[in-house]
């Protein structure tokens, strides 16, 4: 396969044989992190921008380190630095960005969409780090690829995801991709955290967390957002994590070999419990370690051989 | 001609010769940013540092982006970041990143003539890049750049510069730089945008917009600072636009082959309307392309032939 | 010697072999600095985080400028970005940079043995760039080269340390290693600004400024957080500095050949004139360059040796 697409914008735009590409192309990224020597060659003379109107540590740091280990120049723009760029349409930015020669713009955004519109007008790469409460396509293309390298593959796995699926853009990005996948999907969390007609997102809907994650092979616990407390979606966070907290005894419930999953930055105690996150199901670090060679992988795909 | 400066700290320090070489060396570096490995490495092992006390989205990015295609190793500082410095005199800060073994220091400064202060007292290479209403000699420099490259010569042409000339930096380098090459400037904005003594500049001055632009070859629109609303400089943002945005009518008055500028960021719709920023007329988008070349030609003449 | 310690988390932790390891392992990396190419090879394709809680220009950047001489890639990590990991413990977020597979992770906190706690709990190497009141172990190291490449030994000097004592991480590092090195340590200050059981230190202190530097070889002077006027520790900066600056007289007390020193950012007219901060005898940009080797040392000993 080549790829020729543009763009990473959302898991909805790429079809189950861009994904396995993507994850395959990643597969062989990951040796490059364990060598003494962390950096090929490979992209030298690529500008890489980190366009971050909404800050994020951990999404720009994977994203800066990738590019550095390809050998890229990256250059970060902060919310602060870019929220001063007053009066100045973002697709004037985007296009100031594409006019310095710019090959990728790794752009996170608080509002939906804006990816995708920067993207159909201009020439330079996009890639979705996160728009509003709509897609995460690299943390879900990361996700996929620890499921796959740890299990083997995805058609098949009954996965569980349990928390606010309603606001989570990493919930939305995963159920598209894991159900194009061939995975059997479960989703659970309170009526007010469950987005309106889910049940026709081809996953099965549970508001009893146990019910989702019974014999599941993967669990997938989403963040919740604790500035949310008292915006009448959930009575307390103690409330909430009564009833929705992975702990020992839940985790029983799932098969012996459950693997457990989060996009971080967790919680402890709300909504994983310490010894679930620390304890040997837990995939949660491999997730960040991957995520940087998946990163690599699309940085690679859309700069190193289109071009 | 051999660069012989240390610094570039205003257009009024340089004379036309140096301008000229300086245009002359920046054509050079065009091609750099076209290429599929963008980078040389010519100032492999420099120290630039991007001190800015004032932010500065797109100037920074730019410095940053020349440096690292020129393989300097360039770091920032930002201003969050320096107003920690509390206490410390802006020289003792400068004279700390000259001991830290720095080329050249990129600084831009809220207050005028911080850069002249402290390229006197350092022997590291100062780059002004914007102080306080005082000068900003790369944006001129990259913008007579930008004419020459387009127009062949600056000299004889007719250049309209309109706007709140009194508050720009970027109005008065380019009427210091645009002078010296020989154009023909006539500038305009509101009386209460003027400076005093303004008509001693040598340029022609109105008040009238219309006056500036008609048979022009070159109109450089500033931009407005539209938190100035309030203090009774325009009366309104409304009535400013009424008056000063350049609309297609108003670009019909200029000579057919009429170039329309900007610094940027643009306010699409007070100073500028869409139709023309977006139009056939608009190099604001070469102007940022330009910018990158004309600071990789400044780095690599104060670092990398003078040491 | 062969150097085998993971991390440098204090001057407690480290042997007076080591120490003098240390300074002359940072000698042999002062003369890259001055080169005309101000870069080795020796960290290609190592990750480096400063991972900065606590704002510090000076400290992030010569860390920064350290790193990239030796060409290896590093990624800053801010207060502001930093602070949005909201909900997160530390330790996972030390976690996650080392899942990064960062080789070195480079720490400033506000609080007292973060970097402790993180070294114990991370494969990754930690270096402590200062932590809350306890230590800052790279500036005393850095001061230490300076005395010792300045004064050929450290071993029988007197040295003076004035100001306050208390909460100066500096001040407490440097007692820790001058100590060890053989130096007869005198401090002075206000007794608001001297620790409990100080006298234990082995060191000779002193509330009379004048009796510490009498016939010192070295005389370091404080910062005074000027913000903490309103707490009782001293009555004003006025009268502080009547009695706590170093001013020429005060100079003319110790040894015709002293050596001045501060570990900046200055208040000059406070806690140190601007002549003696700027006359003969003051060694204060020195520090800052023998700064910049000290840190390639450690960065080299951390993640260049040991790998």
């Amino acid at each position: 396969m080549k790829w020729n697409k543009k763009d990473i914008l959302g898991i909805k735009e790429l079809s189950p044989d861009e994904i396995q590409f993507i994850l395959d192309t990643a597969d062989s990224f990951v040796e490059i992190s364990t060598r003494d020597i962390k950096k090929v060659p490979t992209l030298r003379g690529k500008t890489i921008i980190n366009f971050f109107v909404e800050a994020s540590t951990r999404t720009r740091t994977s994203f800066e380190i990738a590019g550095k280990r390809l050998s890229a120049d990256t250059v970060n723009i902060s919310p602060s630095s870019s929220s001063l760029v007053k009066g100045e349409t973002l697709l004037d930015t985007a296009r100031n960005l594409e006019a310095m020669s710019s090959d990728i713009v790794v752009i996170r955004h608080h509002a939906s969409g804006v990816p995708h519109m920067i993207a159909k007008h201009t020439r330079s790469s996009i890639i979705n780090a996160g728009d509003g409460t709509h897609e995460h396509p690299t943390q879900a293309l990361l996700d996929m690829m620890t499921i796959q390298s740890e299990k083997g593959s995805i058609s098949g796995l009954k996965i569980a995801i349990v928390g606010d699926i309603f606001h989570s853009r990493v919930a939305r990005s995963n159920i598209l991709g894991m159900t194009k996948m061939g995975a059997d999907v479960h989703v659970a969390g309170p009526a007010t955290m469950l987005p309106p007609f889910v049940d026709q997102w081809g996953v099965s809907v549970h508001t009893h967390m146990d019910d989702a994650i019974r014999n599941a092979d993967v669990i997938m616990m989403l963040r919740i957002q604790t500035e949310r407390e008292n915006q009448n979606i959930f009575p307390s966070l103690r409330e909430y994590s009564r009833y929705y907290c992975l702990n020992s005894d839940k985790v029983k419930l799932a098969r012996q070999d459950v693997m457990v999953m989060h996009p971080g930055p967790m919680n402890r105690g709300v909504e994983i419990s310490s010894d679930v996150a620390d304890g040997v199901h837990s995939v949660i670090l491999k997730q960040v370690a991957y995520g940087i060679a998946l990163r690599m992988a699309l940085l690679y795909l859309l700069a190193g051989e289109t071009k």
